[in-house]
């Protein structure tokens, strides 16, 4: 089985594309399953690039509203339409897009699936989402308009038990149940068999934090504690400090602040002004300074998390 | 000076674009001004690939309202409000646009640029712009929607007056414009000295011909007669033909065909339905088959006309 947890960058410039950016999407692989995480112009040619099957995409998590966060989502949505989609398509976002929506594409076309859109609370934490797999929790942003960053969090599974000892003990399936869930075994002669010798531990789960776009944000850390990758916004360099309070964004300094208060494992930086795009690896420098696990994206890059 | 005329290919894919090839979008150089025809979605990275200055743009013309031809208008208009834009934006197009732009746009952005509007008659053929070196004629297109074909006429200049003649006959101003009109001289001896000697043979005014989306449309030939260059969609081959008659559309050959009844010089065709993603150069054999003087366009590629 792949149970590949993975997130590709797909769009990693802010506001402006330039010619080697795309502006903000990514998607999160979970084993077979792709979840779309905003929707930039130019998001299906990346797509098509990275070989990332359109029929896997069901859920498209939007952060907010500014063009460069959703303006590729008529595109695609059209797109799913002309290739005869059927399931339906769901696409969570702060209010206002499907008012959007649809005054775009009553004009032109009619669909050949339904999309539910989702309306999340962007002023507090909630589970909007939920499979066998993962769930998805809203984290508020600090923005101009409203804005929610969203945390993946896979699902701790229960231990693997051993197939010789189903067969040594005789196990029941509700034997089996209970220790799978941690429970140790009572013989028939009361005889106590500890959980770990009949069972392996499975792997942990896995998380993935999206943050963007936001101002420096403190009361999140708790909610980013301990994440395997956070993606955090890193639109300017400290030396335009004044200017990301201003339009409500953040340095590289202070993303690198944020996984480091959040003691995440590893941080990956993105949504770059254009004015830096000679200076890339000035800009993740100011953040490896504070925090040393930190990468700056490019589109294409794929990060696997183990 | 600059006088160059040409056309380069920003997106050549129809509905669907492919991993190589964006939606509908070219870009006209006349002299040092740019004429954006239509803009399909990625318009903005294909432009800054192609060094195409942002500042330069102050006419786009849309053909029809199906998406894969104007959905990059929107991030393309954020962006020029981004780099601070102050003049206004022409954008001619079949009705409708302004309505559906408005929807999408107070939701999150005010310009700090006017949006002038230019509904064109889709139903025949009227000249709709035209500055110092150039006039625009739409050209009816027959499809499932409104849309309109585009022809870009240089203006003929008047010939060149030779400087050694203006000395030579020591020339008034009134007799150098009428000069430069093609009238002879009449000297104060009432000898005829006649304009060749005066004069020089200026370059031929240039022309070029966007027909998409359209179903082979016989009545346009007289409107396209002679240009230099034409371009003309080819969505789909010839064993395709039913679909391209069922969703107003031409094949290879008939484009090819509209090529040779019109004796144009030169023909390129593109709006290729992704199927063909692989048999491009079978597409081009169709077309070349009928009309030997084509190409089948490339996303990036540059077409001089001199």
């Amino acid at each position: 089985m792949n149970s590949e947890f993975s997130i590709t960058i797909l769009g990693s410039s802010s506001g402006i594309p330039t010619s080697q950016r795309n502006t903000t999407a990514q998607v999160l692989k979970v084993h077979e399953r792709f979840f779309l995480i905003d929707c930039g112009e130019g998001v299906q040619i990346r797509l098509r690039r990275n070989k990332i099957s359109f029929a896997r995409i069901d859920n498209i998590f939007i952060s907010h509203l500014h063009g460069d966060h959703f303006f590729g989502l008529f595109g695609l949505v059209t797109t799913f339409g002309l290739l005869g989609r059927k399931k339906i398509l769901n696409i969570y976002s702060p209010p206002g897009l499907k008012k959007l929506f649809r005054a775009i594409n009553e004009q032109f076309k009619t669909l050949s699936y339904e999309i539910n859109f989702v309306e999340v609370d962007f002023k507090s934490s909630n589970k909007i989402y939920e499979n066998k797999l993962i769930q998805v929790h809203t984290i508020p942003m600090k923005h101009r308009i409203p804005a929610v960053g969203y945390l993946f969090s896979e699902k701790q599974k229960v231990r693997n038990i051993k197939k010789e000892a189903i067969l040594k003990y005789n196990l029941t399936v509700n034997e089996i149940v209970a220790i799978k869930e941690g429970a140790d075994l009572i013989s028939d002669d009361s005889t106590v068999i500890e959980n770990s010798e009949l069972t392996t531990t499975p792997p942990k789960a896995r998380s993935y934090a999206f943050c963007s776009d936001t101002a420096y944000n403190e009361p999140i850390v708790p909610m980013l504690r301990g994440v395997d990758l956070l993606y955090h916004e890193a639109t300017f360099m400290q030396e335009n400090v004044k200017r990301a309070v201003k339009t409500g964004h953040s340095t590289a300094q202070e993303a690198a602040l944020m996984a480091k208060n959040s003691e995440v494992k590893k941080l990956i930086i993105g949504h770059f002004s254009a004015r830096y795009k000679n200076r890339i690896k000035e800009l993740e420098s100011e953040a490896k300074a504070i925090f040393p696990s930190t990468t700056a994206v490019n589109d294409g890059d794929v990060f696997k998390i183990t």
